[in-house]
């Protein structure tokens, strides 16, 4: 491995930083590692499949033989449908607790699939809390399994996953955790955490590229979902069986996006793990909203809930703002920034995670800082109504 | 473009060439395609997607208005239990035709999704006639759909599509065609094919890199396809409804192997399209055909069923052969083959397609000669029992 390539941040090659949830910006290693085609049924494929479960399940609190790590091919969001179609049994109830569009999507996933569910939805700008857990666990005995996101990125909150699970657990009821964006820079340690599953993809915090996503599960969880899953290619007990017999995936994977996966799991590994990984994250949000807050910006969220994975900002109030010409202007100074996906207040996001450190966050800020004077914009702060609804609701 | 990066064959770096029916070998082009990161929400890559489409709609006949392309993401199985689930309705009978895995994994698909479902299997031997689907048709009047297999890559046979197509219609039933292995390199013009849909992968006769398929389908199909589906993240119906709105994938797409595609698609037509494609493809069999019988080996079906796709060989009857070993051997000499999929007879298969020409396949041969000598096999012909069942079975 030349080391050259693995400097940091990358050359670019003149592309946009991609500021956004995923896809986002990669180690130009990780992408040079897809330059080779690898057969799926042959024993060197076999074999990166193995350690790319060894090295997941580590990640995960070095929980190999009580859990298992199931690849699943297609977007997180076909992991996290496998994960709650194949664990959730057909006459179970789940609770899903949601606070923007991806709770609700998995609310979705399950009427879809003919589930019973029944849905705490927060709005916006709260986390669910342990208490209210635990008084809907008590006042409906039906419901058997729930459903939590680590980190919403709708709003890019940080929602409170021990006292939730402790909830769950107190009423001994199973746990399903979609930690999609939140997976290897925020610890989720499954023997601290007590959990049924949970859920990633290759295309977050740990920096692979789009194409597939895990589900790492209790063993005798998984043992006990045969038959459950209302797919066939979204089966993960089947998946998992096929892998245990023959070590292979069951479907054909994504051999060029796996072989970037390993890749980008050795910078992982190289620049600390979890805790150097969230570390840097932190960092990146930490200068960014600073600066952002220095030309006016205000966050949807209060600092407590602020994860180091993605920032909402309200949109201004200024007149001459307008979101579509703010991207272009953003983009033709290299930082691709992401709408926003709220639906009462205007807003857009803005990443901090990806082959970026806190020198890139400067820039971010400097080119928002001429975007807005582009566009004679002079105060970037919001509305007086959408603050004020803010510090109303969160306390 | 750099022509002299899609000179043929490509170097290749000292990796084995892939015999299989995916993975397979791609050009060192298609590979560099993937050397960038892409915003999948923003305009450049929307574009990409539409070209995507658009390329793919006029490879089945210059279909756009009558027909719309859906991307999925997964493997080619996704796809098809996309196109299966959002098609056949949920009080729907599908017939499907069957003479091998993957008519039989359709089968089971419509099975765990709980559509009424028949099967006609022809074993491994021989196709589906037009005649045998009418009649069945005319049997059962529940049938609404017919899913048929263009190339039944389990053993290599080309199913004959136009008799089928024709019988489907004369009994005023719906089509739909898995073309996984097929499109690209065989005809499959949907303007002389009457059918609702078909199906194929990123990494087939086009010869892109593994990680999403793609349903085309009729407009007026698709439209009357919400709320079929069992799942929602392999619900074509609205991902098609949310790329025409968008201009976006529904969920995250794997964007590298979109950008890899692309350029696939680019030496596709500069090869010539599905003629040229497909004049290579059938170059390489005789070839590769021809050598392995000129050393004992007989193929699985007569030749008037042999695909330009994937030629199925029986395992000699020498003492001395085992697999295990030859499979070694070969990629020992830079060939990766393929093991059987048959439930009855003993054999193994070697692609046709990908990233080689006949001169590939001439060192195959010779690779193969070479390794029988050194496992003291000095005649590679099958079993007679084998060989007289064949010929018994195939007219």
């Amino acid at each position: 491995m030349d080391t050259a390539k693995t400097t940091f941040p990358d050359p670019k090659m003149g592309e946009p930083f991609l500021l956004t949830p995923g896809p986002l910006t990669t180690a130009l290693s990780v992408k040079e590692a897809m330059l080779r085609d690898w057969g799926s049924w042959d024993g060197d494929f076999r074999a990166m499949t193995k350690s790319l479960c060894d090295q997941l399940l580590a990640l995960a609190g070095d929980v190999q033989g009580d859990y298992a790590c199931v690849p699943m091919q297609g977007s997180g969001s076909f992991a996290v449908e496998s994960m709650i179609g194949t664990l959730v049994p057909r006459e179970a109830k789940a609770l899903v607790l949601a606070n923007g569009a991806y709770g609700l999507r998995a609310a979705e996933t399950l009427r879809v699939m003919g589930r019973a569910v029944s849905v705490i939805d927060k709005g916006d700008y709260l986390p669910p809390c342990g208490d209210e857990v635990a008084r809907a666990l008590d006042a409906d005995p039906a419901i058997t399994h729930v459903v939590a996101i680590h980190c919403e990125t709708s709003s890019g909150i940080l929602n409170p996953i021990p006292e939730i699970a402790e909830a769950v657990r107190s009423r001994g009821r199973k746990l399903l955790i979609d930690s999609m964006s939140a997976f290897g820079a925020i610890d989720l340690d499954v023997t601290r955490i007590p959990c049924d599953a949970i859920v990633s993809s290759a295309n977050k915090c740990i920096e692979g590229v789009p194409g597939f996503g895990f589900v790492i599960a209790r063993m005798d969880a998984l043992e006990a979902a045969k038959g459950n899953a209302h797919s066939l290619s979204l089966d993960a007990h089947a998946q998992w069986a096929a892998m245990v017999k023959t070590g292979q995936w069951r479907f054909t994977p994504p051999t060029h996006v796996v072989a970037a996966f390993l890749e980008a799991l050795r910078l992982h590994a190289a620049e600390g793990g979890v805790a150097g990984r969230g570390a840097r994250y932190a960092r990146n949000r930490d200068v960014m909203v600073a600066g952002m807050r220095g030309l006016g910006f205000e966050t949807l969220l209060r600092d407590r809930w602020l994860s180091p994975i993605i920032v909402t900002f309200f949109t201004p109030a200024h007149p001459n703002f307008a979101f579509p010409r703010f991207y272009d202007l953003m983009k033709a100074k290299g930082f691709i920034i992401y709408p926003g996906k709220l639906t009462v207040v205007d807003s857009f996001r803005i990443g901090c995670i990806g082959r970026m450190d806190e020198t890139i966050m400067r820039r971010v800020v400097a080119a928002a800082k001429e975007s807005l004077a582009e566009m004679g914009v002079d105060d970037a702060t919001p509305p007086a109504a959408a603050l004020a609804e803010r510090n109303r609701l969160a306390d």
